[in-house]
């Protein structure tokens, strides 16, 4: 469902873009987000010590205060960037109240970009007047494509769906392609809502979801010193308002949204970088959950078993590798599975006997391919998406910033 | 001091080569290494569960009698091979004791290469008379080239030293250069020297020596399934008999084994798949070794710092930003300090005011690069060994096998 064009506005929000030129010439690289009185927000990030002044920022006002804007731009990531950066943040959302009459605190920052350059605070004051000129609630495409860095494509999801017989509206929009490895957050996110919700239940159905999308996701296993991920909800819709955590209209709603955030999270590895095929690593009969995702990451972040998908080599030695070394201990390799598509290639922990390497060959083709192991441990599953190492995120990652 | 030439001979300790056609043509592929009665033997292995079956059969071998041969190829690791994989090298072993009139328990199997193949037994029964005709004590050049998989050049180490007024001899080497990470063991390595020592304090000096060399380096966070290093010791120098893991014996020659492994460990790194620098991370500062070696590898396996090495653009952020997410429990940024080589990058957790982006790049030329993070916690220190991350990597891995 990732498209640039068709998508539904969410009543309460608007949303506007602009060029600032902090970064990239002729496209825009800044974006106002704007919530009509009465929404309410929860939010995820990093858990990288080393996080970027914005997102301490961020972190502070949602806890102040619900927020009335969000202020992303691209190009640079304000991280490493030590007491100035978080004053250069400050400045930042202090000239978007006072263009806007409300209070700093109302304001949360994000920048994306490299990481330990200062923050080119002027650009960016001088280019806040044209985003909140261009505000509107249908220019999602143009947000999407303004928080982009090494992307190819803006990522965009929108549904619609019933909830308790009343429709709402999710829109949200993602970036990211490279230092992807969401560590109970996500990278850049921004999904909006119109339905009503309590802000306790709001916090939790995004954790919900994002642990499922964005923290089951990695490109090369960096997580991010700037990942977010925010959920605001405007309550415009003619649902009832949703006060619990539990009940059908939550299942409803926590269905929709991790809908919402698995699109994005499948846009991102699908716009990874250098990437040529989107890979699922399901992990299953794990005794837990932790066990599954050590598996299932041991395998998806592995650059053999990625240049293997690269080459299309149904080089399945290495996969078995990873799940040996993966940690899982007291492993019975004797109980250990693996297919590649719907081929058995491991049985017993050795090369199943039905094992052609035709077939083999053949499940390593198209640009989606699955992995299964099954651990025979327990009942437990887990899947993680990723893609391959190619050249190009060689190339995309030794151009970087030069 | 890694050379293909210049070596000592090890008296008591012969080796042969022979070409099998295991998988390579034009080339020996085949490697006997003969130990006088008397010799002590100490090895390490792989910890990945997925070990393979010469591996599990060296270690029981080992458990019975002391080795008077050890059987390597290269071409096929027999792993992922099941039961028939042990019968395999069973086989062999029980041939090349049949033709030399010693027990199988009393051979050691190792083989590298392709993981999941059946070991061509009858190739390499074929090939042992030839082998064992070539055994010299002088072929040590040759046995180093027979290992080979990937690598790009032998790697053979040879040093003679004084202990306790006597010179004993070291000689060893290795093969390596992909699916490096070697955990609490390492990759094919073969140590022997004249030294006479008691099997305990043989044992204890290994683990010591492979702790700080080979369980200090990556190439790709990919831990084998066939990782081994065997310590060979005849006794044959006029040196006294090492019968303690204390005093100044034992320290000339744990200090002369530490060198020994260090110098393969760095010509495994020299050699590593698409290599084109080699880079030294030192985390000191730390509370304990264990979170100086975890974020040591957060840097040395960050695909994104490895890319920037190879651009050799001073991409610092990458590297704070693998400190922060390495799971350094309440670290303090602002104590963290980065250097690249002798430029201080990073201090109080951001950019270091005296930091100039040709500074960082004048320490990214040449072939050795150093990287040094001080975390500001503690007194302890570590080192980690590793490469730069290059399109060859990607050429290798995407067509190795076929």
């Amino acid at each position: 469902m990732a498209s640039q064009t068709a998508f539904f506005p969410v009543a309460g929000v608007r949303v506007g873009t602009a060029g600032a030129g902090i970064k990239y010439r002729d496209r825009e690289d800044l974006l106002i987000v704007e919530l009509a009185p009465g929404s309410s927000s929860a939010a995820v990030f990093t858990r990288n010590a080393f996080c970027a002044a914005p997102v301490i920022l961020a972190r502070e006002h949602l806890g102040r205060q619900a927020p009335r804007y969000l202020l992303i731009n691209s190009g640079n990531a304000n991280a490493g960037t030590g007491d100035t950066g978080l004053q250069d943040a400050l400045a930042c959302c202090q000239t978007l109240a006072d263009l806007t009459g409300c209070q700093a605190a109302e304001v949360l920052p994000f920048s994306t970009g490299v990481i330990g350059e200062p923050l080119a605070v002027e650009k960016i004051r001088r280019a806040l007047p044209a985003a909140l000129a261009a505000l509107s609630d249908t220019a999602w495409g143009k947000a999407a494509a303004a928080i982009m860095t090494t992307d190819k494509v803006p990522k965009l999801v929108s549904r619609r769906v019933d909830i308790g017989g009343h429709p709402i509206t999710f829109t949200g929009i993602a970036k990211g392609a490279g230092m992807i490895r969401p560590d109970m957050a996500t990278m850049l996110a921004f999904i909006a809502t119109d339905a009503a919700v309590n802000k306790a239940v709001l916090e939790y159905s995004l954790r919900l979801a994002v642990d499922e999308s964005f923290n089951a996701i990695t490109v090369d296993g960096d997580t991010s010193t700037n990942d977010a991920c925010v959920l605001m909800a405007t309550g415009r819709a003619s649902a009832p308002r949703i006060e619990t955590n539990r009940g059908d209209v939550f299942e409803q709603f926590s269905r929709a949204l991790g809908e919402i955030c698995s699109d994005l999270a499948r846009a991102i590895i699908r716009d990874a970088e250098g990437a040529t095929k989107l890979v699922q690593v399901q992990v299953s009969g794990a005794r837990d959950r932790q066990e599954a995702r050590l598996v299932a990451y041991a395998i998806a972040q592995s650059p053999l078993v990625k240049t293997a998908l690269f080459a299309a080599d149904p080089n399945w030695g290495r996969i078995l590798a990873a799940v040996g070394r993966a940690g899982v201990e007291h492993l019975e390799i004797g109980r250990v599975q693996i297919w590649l598509g719907g081929v058995r290639i491991v049985h017993q922990g050795a090369r199943d006997p039905g094992y052609s390497e035709s077939a083999g060959q053949q499940a390593m083709e198209g640009n989606e391919i699955s992995i299964r192991v099954h651990l025979g441990r327990g009942e437990v599953e887990s899947t993680v998406l990723t893609c391959d190492l190619s050249y190009d995120y060689v190339r995309i990652n030794a151009e970087y910033r030069t």
